[in-house]
């Protein structure tokens, strides 16, 4: 196994950081290598702002739900799926692109984009011993986000990547089995994927119940079927219209 | 510059393979990296189809427009979200989860999570010396691709991953100007980024201009214009929908 892999394989989420800022190199080398992952036909339709100033990152952290990681890390950056910088390219050249534009298929590669470079971002940092969170948190009031980093339309800020020293060693998750998630040729059937999941909860459920002398032993489909039972940033389809994106 | 960021650094896309199959612990090693990555809530929304069969490889070279590295490769992998596991675990709790699996915010996770494991999977096979490219073609007709596959609801095929050994070695592609990605504390002005997009202009049309021996000058906004002007993939909007995702 060679180094990078075993990077990727021990990657767990970190929430509690050393007071260390990022230096000006470490920020560069990790948006550089962001920018050097693959984008949909070249069009780069993503964009990362790195939070510094203490009150928005205080903000952000409110906006979050309270993380604390959110406030004191290394570096805070937001990855943003973007198609402003091609409405400007558009008026430049006097075409008209908002059909494409808003369509849900542009919606759907501006977020890969953003995505694969964000993971990009992730493993540059750790590859230098760094640790990193992703929040998602940041979706729970976007308005918020959007106008505190002055984002125009067609930009939507899709996570937060909190970044540092890592101030804690916890352990890896145990992910679903491979089974579960991998097929050849064809999807599994149902009962497939109940076999899959009757597993993998006798797993997690070992997992927790060792990591809490015997506290917690509840399921993956359990946490999942309770997470999911109470609705989540419902104003999100109205939100991304409002913006621009996912509308044709 | 450790070798994981040189591993990053240094991508670009291979379009042409050896005919040299990865091997079964190859396969595992990419899709076990690819798992490693972060998910939105520990929910792990999609799954990967491993593509052998040979008149399937066919197929989904003809739906991605005749592509000839989506048949001829190491491996080829289907990247997809999925939400299905979770409908089948909410029957076995008895929880209605439609309302939240239904949301626009979690298409996105379900976009997200599948990207950041498939920007692993690439890293994982790059490391090991093995070239990719993401195929986005795949999504010309999400329906074939569908039935091929034998995808349920609540799977949508997002892109194709040729992977395998090089037998080309082209150019890193020069990517948007740091000072165009990455801002600080807010984003920039349309003025800011008329200037970036000027000078970005100006080194693709050299970087095209010195490998086509003067052929070719065009320019990253002129081609984004050009691409952007033509209608694509609009049926994206009603298919996502028809499988259950992106409705509420």
């Amino acid at each position: 196994m060679n180094s990078t892999i075993e990077t990727l394989l021990k990657h767990r989420s970190i929430r509690k950081f050393l007071d260390q800022p990022l230096t000006k190199d470490e920020i560069q080398t990790i948006v550089t290598s962001a920018q050097a992952a693959s984008t949909s036909s070249f069009i780069q339709a993503y964009s990362i702002i790195g939070v510094k100033d203490p009150e928005k990152k205080r903000e952000l952290a409110d906006a979050a739900g309270g993380q604390s990681y959110v406030e004191e890390n290394g570096h805070f950056f937001v990855f943003c799926a973007d198609l402003h910088r091609h409405d400007i390219l558009g008026d430049l050249h006097g075409a008209d692109l908002q059909n494409t534009l808003e369509s849900t298929e542009k919606f759907m590669v501006a977020l890969i984009d953003a995505s694969l470079a964000a993971q990009n971002a992730t493993i540059a940092a750790e590859s230098m011993g760094l640790g990193i969170c992703y929040i998602g948190g940041i979706r729970n009031d976007l308005e918020r986000v959007s106008r505190l980093l002055e984002l125009p339309d067609r930009v939507i800020p899709l996570f937060g990547l909190a970044v540092g020293h890592p101030a804690q060693d916890p352990d890896v998750k145990p992910r679903l089995p491979f089974a579960e998630v991998y097929h050849e040729d064809r999807y599994e059937t149902d009962d497939e994927m109940k076999a899959n999941l009757e597993a993998y909860d006798t797993s997690v459920s070992k997992y927790y119940e060792e990591r809490t002398g015997g506290k917690r032993q509840d399921t993956w489909t359990e946490q999942m079927a309770k997470m999911l039972s109470m609705k989540k940033r419902m104003y999100m389809k109205d939100f991304v219209k409002d913006k621009g994106f996912n509308l044709k």
